[in-house]
């Protein structure tokens, strides 16, 4: 078993900022996915994969790293546990791409634009706040911030809900919707279960 | 980091007490939410949501207090848990009540109103056997009960599934329906999980 | 508290093949469930019950064994990470035997049969592999046929779950099949993350 030691610090800090750089990547092509006309989704979902495989790669390595390190910089189940919300936020993210592919969906309700624009916010967030888990520094306000946009999503996300089922549409596009809005409130979710991760490993370590 | 030694234990027993008051208290506003008529149900929700933030509250003090204890009297991976799955119990009840009123629907059907009773009474079980954990005592008969009721909860949820399909009620009830008893089947599931902690957390500290 | 010692390393070694074979046991149950006419159905459900109840036992004894045991020849956390998981593949396995009579659906589509062969493949090779955690040895091919495995199974579930909205199925059926290739795919990934756990042990202890 390889062993590295203080060198082990500034890699797994690198490790989660280039996560948090594939999920910015990743929800960006969601965002221009969900935006674009029904017969150019599919390429954006291609490349919204390829991002969700480098964003696997990542996580490898992060696993990797940690069963090779004798020393870490954070508690090793804080470090596993990280690296894994990371990965699933991507996982929703490129589900929901996925889904709105599969079921070929005209012209999409604004709320599910919405709610990929609050995604979007808590990807940049996410990747703006990375480097300060190296000093313990400035992540308060990130936490907050990301609590703030779950809770205005969650909002979205129940308003969506309501709404589907009042619009008069057929029982199958209802299926269709509410499988999507389900999925993206779940990357949000995972937003907030991240940022939760964040700060009490800042409160741990502080 | 401030330190806390023996005063550490009796606070965290007191705090799982706490977020079993919480449950207790929730999940009695989700029974009247069931039995209310539909104009009525909306105020009963927003005190569920209430009772549902303070369990946060409480989860957070657990935390917060986990990651200030040098020492606590339970393994810190157990208590986590037990924070944890405590609160899971919570969110889905505070979900279930928030679908029905979402849904709009009449009069529910006697099989959501016989779940809630189920859940009602694993709440008190559980309140009743957390203190328990500090001389782990009489916890035995608790997460026997559990089992029992998740079981007889489980035939309900099957048999309330296979109903609604053959009601011959329009496709969107039957969305609205399937999404309302899966979310307390779920909440039944997650008592049946903290059962399970509880006792194996008895097994090892005995 | 009852310590056991070198003795402890092949009886966990032991118990891990025994959950593998419950699991290819129930699996195969399922593959004939899902094979039968619908009147011949509920029987092998009953004995998919009752496999699942041995697994439940299995994993247990697993528990009760970490408990007890001081020295464990896997961290700890492995262990018990190893028993979840076996324990959640029969779990959806069950769950989709469960549904599948429960909505007494006539012929199957040809892809949820298609989904269960590959579940039954991933069962045979996990069984296969299990014995491989004494010595670290020959899991290699395992993991990674399990992903390849895992991929292709992705593929016939987007497919399928594309094909039921466009078979002019009628809502109900749709919300039925929709439910069981979602629950076939959730055994899948299950696998998946049991080959993750085994190949990321297989890393930390090599």
């Amino acid at each position: 078993m390889g062993l590295s030691f203080k060198s082990s610090d500034s890699a797994f800090f690198d490790l989660f900022s280039q996560s948090a750089n594939h999920l910015v990547a990743g929800i960006d092509l969601l965002a221009k996915l969900v935006a674009a006309p029904r017969e150019e989704r599919a390429v954006l979902r291609d490349s919204l994969h390829e991002v969700e495989h480098e964003a696997d790669v990542t996580r490898h390595e992060i696993s990797k790293k940690l069963n090779a390190s004798f020393v870490t910089p954070l508690d090793r189940e804080d470090i596993s546990e990280l690296a894994g919300v990371l990965d699933d936020c991507m996982d929703y993210a490129d589900e929901a791409g996925d889904l709105i592919v599969l079921y070929q969906l005209e012209e999409l309700p604004a709320g599910i634009i919405e709610q990929v624009v609050q995604l979007q916010r808590c990807a940049e967030l996410t990747a703006e706040a990375m480097p300060g888990l190296r000093k313990m520094e400035g992540l308060r306000d990130y936490w907050v911030e990301i609590n703030r946009l779950e809770n205005y999503g969650d909002r979205i996300y129940r308003d969506m809900l309501a709404e589907i089922f009042e619009a008069g549409l057929d029982p199958l596009t209802v299926i269709k919707l509410k499988d999507i809005i389900e999925t993206l409130e779940k990357a949000m979710d995972k937003f907030e279960a991240l940022a939760n991760t964040v700060e009490s490993v800042a409160i741990k370590e502080s």
